[in-house]
Order: C-alpha cells, then structure tokens, then sequence
C-alpha cells in the first residue's frame, strides 16, 4: 500500500475539460498526513459529477477550487484503513468529498466538508447512490426549494441524469405531474417507460417553451433545474404564479458554451409571478440526512424509485469517464470503481 | 363633470418610450360603466411610477397589459363622487391602480387590482405615498423577502428613487448596514446626508462590484433590487453565503437598454452561496397592509424615515412626467396633481 496514484490539476481548462488538463502522477502514501485526529482511507469508487469541472475553475469566493498540481477533488466511496478513531472504525465506508487518489489521510478535527458514515454493509456503489449527494441534492432540492403539491406541475432538466432522474422521480412519489427534459429522443422515452413521467420533452430536437404550451398548458409550479442557459430560459417564460426554481446545477455553462441570457422580460416575470429562484447544496441539512436515506429507502422498495448507476472499471479511466458526461454518454449516476 | 379627459396607449413602444406613444382624448362620463356594484370616483393625482412601461408591453402571461387606445393605468388617488356602496361613502379617498383620466367607474364585485380605503382626512399626496403600492412594495420586499437581521449588509438599488429611498430606510430601522446605490453623485451624497445611509454608490461613475469590495467586505447578506441589468450582475457577484435578492423592477431594462447576462458563473454562484431570488410584489399581503403602515407611520414619527415627493401640476403634463422617470429626473415619488 506504499504506492499512491493519483489524478492532478495540471492546467485550467477554459471551455471544454480535455485530457490534457489532467495528469496522472504517483506518490508515496506518507506519514507526514496523520494527525491526531486523522484517519486513513483507501478511495473505492469515484463519483465521476459535473460540479468537479466548477472546481477546476480558478479560486472564486464562495466556490471551491482545486490548486493546480493538487489532486483532482469529487465525489468518492471510500474505506477507513487506519483509526484510533472510536466513532470511525476500520472496514467501514464513508461517503465524501475526496480526492482523486489511492489514499487520502483525513483530519477529522478539519473537515471543510461533510463525510458520511455508511451503516456497515454498505457497498461502494451505494455509498455513491443512495449515500452520495447527488441523492440528498435531489431530495432537498424537491422538498425544500421545489415544496410541491400534489398535483402540481413539476419540470426537471437533466432528467436523464444521475441527480435529474431521482429528483423526477422523487417528484412522482409525491404526487406531483413531472416533466423530464433532456437531450435525446432515447433518452426521453426511457423516461416515459422506465420512470413514469408525464411527459418528456428533447431539448435537442424539440422548441421546449412551446412543448411546454402544450404539455404544461397551466404553467409550470416548480421547476428543478440542472441545465441552465436556454433551458432555464424556456421554463422561466412558462411559469406558474408563485413558481419555486431550483438551482441544483447548470451544466450547459459549465464547459463555456455560450449561455443564453436570462432577459430582462424574464427578471420581470419573476416579479409578477411572484416566483422564487434559490441555490441550495445538498449538504445543507445535515442533520435531515438520514430521514431523506430513509424516506428514499421507502420509496425504493415500494418500487417507486429505481436508482441507476452507470458503473465503469479502473483508475485509468476516471478522466475519461468524467469527460464523458458532458458528451451526455452517461444514463444515471456515473462511477468508476477502483482497480486498487 | 361631463367631460373626461384622457390619455390614452396609442402606440406600443420598443425601447425608449416617447410622447407619441400617448394620445390625448377627452370623453363623456357615461352611465355605461355604472353596475350594481359600482361607484364613480374623480381621479386627483397621479403616481408616475416605472411599473407602468412594463404594462404598455403586449400582453404576455402573468403580466398585465393596457389595451391599444385604451386609458393608460397606473397608480392613481382617487375620490369617490358617487356611491350607494355603505363601505366606500362619497369624499372618502382611495388609493389604487386607476387609469390616466379624469373620472372612472369601479366595479367593486370585479377588482381585478387591490384597492386601499384611505382613513378620513388622507391627502392625495398621502394616498399615493404612505398608503401607496411603493410603501408597500419596500416594507413587505425588505421584511418578507430580505428578511434583514441587525447589523447584515444591505443594498438597495434605486436608492434615491420612490421604492428604493423608502426600502432604504426600512432597512436602516431595522438594524442593518445598508449601502444604496444611484445614478450620479448629488443622489449619493443626498443617500448619505438625508437618509444616514453607511455607504452609496454612482453607478454612472463607480465600479460597483470594486466599490462593494471596499465597503462591504463581507459581502451582501440582501439585495432589493429595483433596476437589474448590470447592477443586479455586479451585487451578484458580490454576495455572501444564504443571500436573498428580492426583485421589485428593473427599470434598467424596461426602456429596452440594452441589459447584461446574468451569466452561468453568475448562477453557480447562487448554488455555492445558497441565495435566493425572489420576484414581489407589493400588494401580495393585504391582510398585514395596515399593521405595514402604522409600523411605517410610528418610524416616520419617531423621524426615522423621511418621506419625499416630487409633486408636479396638471393633467397635461401626466406622461412627460412618466418620461422623466427614466432620465432620473426625479427624486421620490413623482405625483402629478390633476388640475380638475
């Protein structure tokens, strides 16, 4: 276990994220980490999620970012190796912000971001899954930003996605009409047939304000949003008075494609629809955590809930995979196990 | 009292709203309008208030929109002149969305807009000042939507105007430290003198985000926004974690200017801050109207706010007075006296 490979920072990427940003270095898992509250872990499973490309960005208050020449930060399931930690045994799997790498020491005493005790049992996959935030940001997003009534008409872009297709599901259990948008004819009638939806609308090929006149004819009531750009754009012009918009992410900037402008017409009908666009994190209710997993957990075995996870092999291929989910090649939570 | 003067929506404008977009046109007071219900009412004065630019657009959802060759709406004081209605006795003083002419009749089994019943003895001036729609609008955005605790940051833009000098000093009651910004260094100075604003900022002449940097280092906990564009951009890009952005106009925008993007960075930045924004209006709580205005009354008593009016004479002059409002010709409420 001396050898450490690791995913580094090399160069910030302007635009489109290309291999070469990436660089592919080995270390020594050292001593010099461990500290009186440190534990050591060896990551399992890496959650390939597209806030990582935000943090490739340049330091900017509020938003984390990686150092260049660091590690590459993201999503991982990772195993406790090494504790004198009562609360955090060896064997048992957190789920965390980690690192690209073998190995991380963790200083429990300077967590500058959550971690997540698994129940014993659970897997790698799970950990990420039903464990990993892209779960929490989708049951918060819904339940706190989104607060839908039954009945209501609810909209989720990047329905296809790894947090859009819980989060439209999630609406679903709670009774509300949701519409997925996502790119793609196939992914669209997946969503049909696999999730239930009411209606499903390609941003690809199709006008989405006017699938929205035709298939949300009352508006849209809430609206969970991880796309941005023109899409944010479309459902903002399709409102429903008192409309709640949740800002989970916004992909199609995250790469710098051009992002259409949210106009002034559309500030405005804000105000008249009285309607609210809010931020959030999935972190942000921690001590709801595990009331959301047990809720989720529910829901799954009643079978209104299929998770899905598009799981691939080897630390070689992290990159590649992360790369990947801007192409949209991925169907449901995107992870790369660990050939450690 | 025959006859009824008018100004009418003769043309829709695009950008920059001109005196040949009005048309002048004098009627008879009909019996036609008259119902069941209804009372007539003379129109005293005139709030010249931004919204109205907004309702000479096209119809579109959720926003109302003046019909072509139809009286021009927009905040009005008016008096009762005939009634057999026991609630709304002849003299009594309303304030309301009226429309630019002399008499009206209102339906009162078919509001579609809130009207407030004036106690006895209320002023026009009054009507449209401390009772009107831009009271409302400052007190319920800074209370419901800023939600300011003591000693946050706040920002109001416009802050020399009717709205946003009045939400200003709301917030200053309040508690917070509150920075305003205004176009051109004489609205500054009179921020700081007059109102004992900590901080204003000229947007014509300043930086706004390099000026929000040095005075108000910890970022900007709430935002009353009334002008958009690149000064809601740039308090954005400014804001601290859990900020709430309440969007009352956008006069920016409303001449068709040409307004900037909120850009994606822009939008992850309220995901990683966790902020809200959120679109009002003034009259969304008209159970708390009244107790709204005796907390604004016993602060203007106690000296704490300070109400201004820019108060201009006759019916002619009604819409070059609307027109002023967009070259920041004026300082507070502008109210045009009807010469009836």
């Amino acid at each position: 276990m001396n050898c450490n490979r690791q995913w580094l920072l090399d160069k910030r990427p302007r635009g489109k994220v290309r291999i070469g940003h990436f660089r592919y270095a080995e270390d020594q898992v050292s001593e010099s980490g461990r500290s009186a509250n440190g534990i050591l872990v060896k990551n399992l499973a890496f959650h390939c999620a597209p806030t990582i490309r935000n943090m490739m960005n340049p330091p900017g208050a509020l938003m984390p970012s990686i150092a260049l020449g660091s590690p590459i930060m993201g999503p991982a399931a990772s195993r406790i190796v090494r504790s004198e930690h009562p609360d955090y045994p060896v064997g048992r799997i957190l789920s965390r912000i980690g690192t690209w790498q073998d190995y991380e020491w963790i200083d429990l005493a300077r967590l500058r971001v959550p971690l997540l005790l698994c129940p014993e049992g659970t897997t790698p996959v799970q950990a990420l899954g039903l464990y990993g935030g892209n779960t929490l940001a989708a049951y918060f997003g819904i339940k706190k930003v989104c607060e839908p009534r039954e009945g209501e008409t609810l909209v989720v872009s990047g329905a296809a996605g790894s947090t859009g297709s819980l989060a439209a599901q999630i609406g679903k259990a709670l009774g509300c009409r949701v519409i997925g948008i996502a790119g793609g004819a196939s992914k669209c009638a997946w969503l049909l047939s696999e999730y239930g939806l009411d209606g499903a609308i390609d941003y690809k090929s199709e006008n989405v304000s006017s699938r929205l006149d035709v298939i949300a004819p009352d508006g849209v009531d809430a609206f969970f949003d991880n796309v941005g750009g023109a899409v944010l754009q479309a459902v903002v012009s399709r409102i429903a008075p008192r409309a709640r918009i949740a800002i989970c992410g916004q992909i199609s900037g995250y790469n710098g494609e051009e992002t259409k402008v949210l106009s002034p017409s559309d500030m405005m009908r804000l105000v008249y629809g009285r309607a609210k666009i809010q931020g959030f994190l999935g972190y942000d209710y921690p001590e709801q955590t595990f009331t959301a997993i047990e809720e989720i957990s529910s829901w799954i075995s009643q079978g209104k809930i299929k998770m899905r996870e598009d799981v691939r092999e080897g630390f070689q291929v992290v990159p590649h995979a992360f790369m990947d989910l801007f192409e949209g090649a991925n169907k449901g939570t995107l992870i790369v196990m660990n050939d450690i």
